[in-house]
Order: structure tokens, then C-alpha cells, then sequence
């Protein structure tokens, strides 16, 4: 793989890796269900197995089930299998996954050196992070606290992480910064994932219930960096439900909110956040926690997985090419 | 026990009880933290049984703990104990909890007759309330969706509840409503305990992270209604961790945010919002979810247990003297 940068405790002690990557021909990729409680590294070596990591969750976040799409076509490649097929296979996996597709398509007119080209599509994924944790370092002042919410981190985008990266940048570069790591109910990523990733680089965090998040909003938080699913050209993101509830208890509280995100999260085909669809999941996820569940047998629940926040909500956008004002994102996607 | 009205389904069909009582010189309660699995009624007998019953939350909220405070008494005075050292160790058992405190002070100077001034001191909060689900009954309309937040239920309150009596009276009015029921973590009282209430009353409900809520308050919510631990003269309260974030997303979408409670949690030494110290909890509550630790055993969490709402936020005080104004808040209390 190429530069990989996401501090893991490992048996063996201190590691830098990458969520997956390729390795001696087949696939490897932390196996993030069974985080934070154990490190287990799983191999992939067939496309079937790397539609079955994805569908699984395995392997989640939208720009690592990406980089699992473009490893998947690779591994069928190397196997002389015919790649529409495999691509039918890794597509079912994730039905409203944007990257998959976008990572699949690439792969099918690539070429022929899919590795190659898989390898390349990672390391660009990275290198985005990268150059976003760098723009959103200047963001942060020695001393902040910092809230972020839901996993925006290397685990979701193979390295370094969207909302995360700066935080990491900031961390390394000597700051002294502490993380406000909202939970993230219903699925936890922020107390299972996200506070692996800060308790692996030693950074301070404490996790909080997502209900007191405005709680510390009010008093000493100083800026949120959150992820984005989909952002629209007027600035209005989707992300992980609960994210309108920060950005507007942040703005009500005056404290800046920054959505971290590469351009390929924005869309330039959707005007607005009026036209994004939130996927309904399962009340399961809602009802029943660890196993256990906490509601009475006749109640139903509802669990909306995104929400859409408004622009006005919003001080502006980390990216790869910089930070962005809402004013200047219609500029930047035009170039 | 007096009027009895919290519906409850039991192996027997369906039984009006309240959530604590005394018959046949001992007391019984609904033992919550069975809740919502299954319904078992625990016999009190002596005022020892009755401080663990405090203690170890198988009643909780604070005007149903009152009501253990005196009942506690009650039972110490019928098998002739000395009243003040019963007084000691029933007060041991919730250090914060004002409502107790004030209920065992009034049984010490309530003369010779303790079962009877119990049974009254439990009966005044019981009709304060009925009166609170009368005065809240005139904001709901039929058809309305209504969001609440922890339990302010007849568990909490002997019977009715507070911010739950108005949703009962209406619903028994013959209005069609639907409620959103916040899980309110950590502990999770809505998701088991108000949806309890709500299967049990047969209204129409569904349990949502706290995270969607603001995701519903921006499109369909049409009434928020919470209870309140306590409020301050100038009209700002302490309630449930969350409450906070769920009033200003309420301001936000320009749906009507209502605290229920009586009188009594009006502290008329409390100037504003400011002066209320937050009790921080364990972080086992956050960090450990029905026996399954979810973040990194690096990891820490905070926990307050409470935050602050101010006046700014609310439309209204639902108490059992009508629907109060903020500016009206001193003259009432005043009277």
C-alpha cells in the first residue's frame, strides 16, 4: 500500500495503517464490526468474498466501501473473471452506496493493470484526506475543544479520516486539543469508532450521549467538525442523523461548525438538500441495543439514518482544495 | 389508595393503578426497573425496605420518591419507631432529591396520624397532576403530533404524570394524537418507561434516537411538552440531559415548547437557570449499554445527568393552576 498514517495498538505495539488496502495480491482490511473490542485483520481474495466484507460491514464508510469496490474488480481481474459479472456482484452488495458505484464504473474502463489502478484510486482517496486534515489544522488553535459526531475517520475513508484528519494534523503537529466524541446512537460509531481512533493516537476525548452535546455546546466546546454523505451546490449536507441537532445548537451557541468533505462529495446535480432522500432503517437498530430489547413489545420506532442540515448552519467546507465558504462552492465545483 | 389512573396491562387485563400505594397497612409499588420486560408489584413493610426500595431505584422520579419518603414514615410510625432516626435513613438514600427531603420534613410535623397525612401528601400530587392534564389537554388538538423527552409519566409522578398527564387526558378525550418518544440516553426512561406508558394507554407512538429528533421537529412535530426537575423565578429550568437541545431545536422550527410540572418544582429561591448545580453521573452509563461496554477501555465519557433550558425557549408552563406565561411565573409564585 502506499502511505499509510492511522495509528493502531496493535500486540505487537504501535502501527500505521489504512482501514484496506492491498497486500501480496489479495485484499486486507480491518474488520470494523468487531471494533473496538479486538484488532482483526480479515484477507479478502476473491470478488464473492469482498461483496460478502461489504455487505457485512466489514468494511463501512462511503469512501472505504469505495476503495472495497475498486480492490473487489482488481482481485476478479487477477482471477481472468469477467468483470461486468463482477461488477453486477460487488454492486448488489450496497444498493445506495454513490462511491461503489462511481469506484466500480472507474474500474470497468480502467484499463487493463486493475491493481494498479485500484491502488491508485486508494491513494487518492488518502491524499484528498490528507490535504483536508492540512486546511482544517488552521482551523484549530492549541488548547480547543473540538466536537465531532458520528465516524468521519480513517476508518471510514481508508486513511486519515474527513472530520477526523484535522483533528489528527492538529494532534501531531504538537496542539493540545481535546474531542467531544458524541456517541452516535442508534449504531454507537462515534463511541466504538471514533474513540478508537482518538484513544490509538492519544489524543483527549470523552464520550458523551448525543444529548448532551448541546449541553458542552453551551459552555466549552469551541468548534465541530462533522463528516458529510452528500453535500448539494447551495451548501445543505446530508450526514449521520443528528447532525442538524448540532449544527443548530452550534450556531445558536455561536460556535463555528465545518463539514469536512473531498469534491466528490458534492454534488453538482442537486440544487439543494430538498432533493436528497433519507434512507429509513430498520427500528431494530433503535429498539434493540447490545442484544437487549429496551422497549416495551408493542412499540414500534422510527430511524431515519441522515439528516439534512442547511447551509446557513454552517461556517464552511474542509476540502482538498482548501477551506470553503458557502458562497464559493458553486465556483469551486465549476472548475 | 385514592383515584387511581395510569392504565396498565396486566396477566389479569387491564387494572388502573398508580406507580406506589398503601393498602392494607404496607405499601406496594411498581418495581421500574423490571420495566418495560414485565409488571411486578413489590410489598413494602417496613421503612428499612423502604429506603432500599429508594435506593435502589425500584421507584424513581421525584414525586413518586416523595411519596416513598412519607409512606417510609408512615410505615416507621405504625410499628412504633422513633420517627427521626427512621427520618435519617430514609433521607440517605437520594442525597439530591428535594421532593423526598421536603416529604419526610412534613411527615415529622404532620402530628399523630402518619398513614393518613402520607396518603394525603400522595393524593395532592396526584390531583395536581390530573389538574396539569386538564390545563395541558387545551394546547393539543386532534390530530397533533407531540414530542416528549424522558419520563415525566405516572411512574415518575404516583400517578397522571406531568408532561404525560396532558397526552393521557387527550387521548382519553377522544383526540387522535401521536407522540414521538425520545429514548433519552443514557438511561434510556423513554424508550422503556414512557412507551410503557404509551403501549399500555394504547396511544399511538413511536420510540426515536435522540438524534431524530430534530430530524422530525423540522418537519411534522407539532407540540413539544417535557417535565422539569426544577424551575427557577425567572423561568429557566433543569430537566433531563437533552431537554436543552430538543427546546432550541423547537424555537428553531417555530413549534410551541411546553414544561409540565407543579407548583411545588418552582423554586422560588432560584433567580434564574444559573444557580443550578448539574449532578454528573457515572460514566458507566454511557460507556457500559446493557452489559456491553461500547467504547475502547481507553476511552472516557462524561455524563451530566441534567442540563439547563432558558425561559427564552419555552412557551409556556403547564402547571395545576393553568397554562402560565413566563412573566406570570413570579406573581403565581408569589401568591
Amino acid at each position: 500500500m502506499g502511505l499509510s498514517s492511522m495509528r493502531v495498538r496493535t500486540q505487537n505495539g504501535l502501527s500505521d495503517m489504512r482501514s484496506i488496502w492491498w497486500e501480496d495480491a489479495i485484499v486486507k482490511a480491518i474488520d470494523q464490526r468487531l471494533l473496538p473490542e479486538r484488532l482483526e485483520i480479515v484477507a479478502i481474495k476473491t470478488h464473492e468474498e469482498m461483496a460478502e466484507t461489504i455487505s457485512d460491514m466489514t468494511v463501512r464508510g462511503a469512501p472505504s466501501i469505495g476503495a472495497a469496490g475498486a480492490y473487489g474488480m482488481a482481485l476478479a481481474w487477477q482471477s481472468g473473471i469477467d468483470l461486468v459479472d463482477a461488477s453486477r456482484v460487488l454492486k448488489a452488495t450496497r444498493p445506495t452506496a454513490h462511491d461503489l458505484f462511481h469506484a466500480i464504473d472507474r474500474m470497468l474502463s480502467a484499463g487493463d493493470e486493475l491493481v494498479e489502478a485500484a491502488k491508485d484510486y486508494a491513494d487518492s482517496i488518502v491524499e484528498k484526506c490528507r490535504l483536508i486534515g492540512e486546511a482544517g489544522n488552521s482551523l484549530i488553535e492549541d488548547g480547543m475543544k473540538v466536537l465531532t459526531h458520528c465516524n468521519a475517520g480513517a476508518l471510514a475513508t481508508i486513511d486519515f479520516g474527513t472530520a477526523l484528519a484535522p483533528i489528527r494534523v492538529a494532534h501531531r503537529s504538537g496542539k493540545k486539543i481535546f474531542v467531544f466524541v458524541d456517541e452516535t446512537r442508534p449504531r454507537f460509531q462515534g463511541a466504538k469508532l471514533t474513540a478508537w481512533e482518538m484513544a490509538n493516537e492519544d489524543i483527549d476525548h470523552a464520550v458523551i450521549a448525543d444529548n448532551a452535546a448541546g449541553y458542552y455546546l453551551r459552555r466549552e466546546v469551541d468548534l465541530v467538525i462533522v463528516g458529510a454523505d452528500r453535500v448539494a451546490m447551495n451548501g445543505d449536507f446530508a450526514n449521520k442523523i443528528g447532525t442538524y441537532e448540532k449544527a443548530v445548537l452550534a450556531k445558536e451557541n455561536g460556535v463555528p461548525f465545518y463539514v469536512a468533505a473531498p469534491v466528490s462529495t458534492f454534488d453538482p446535480t442537486l440544487r439543494s438538500g430538498d432533493g436528497i432522500v433519507i434512507e429509513q432503517r430498520s427500528p431494530d437498530e433503535v429498539l434493540i441495543v447490545n442484544g437487549v430489547r429496551i422497549a416495551p413489545a408493542e412499540s414500534d420506532a422510527l430511524n431515519p439514518a441522515f439528516d439534512v442540515t442547511p447551509a446557513k448552519y454552517v461556517s464552511g467546507y474542509i476540502t482538498e482544495k482548501g477551506v470553503l465558504a458557502t458562497d464559493e462552492l458553486a465556483k469551486m465545483l465549476a472548475v
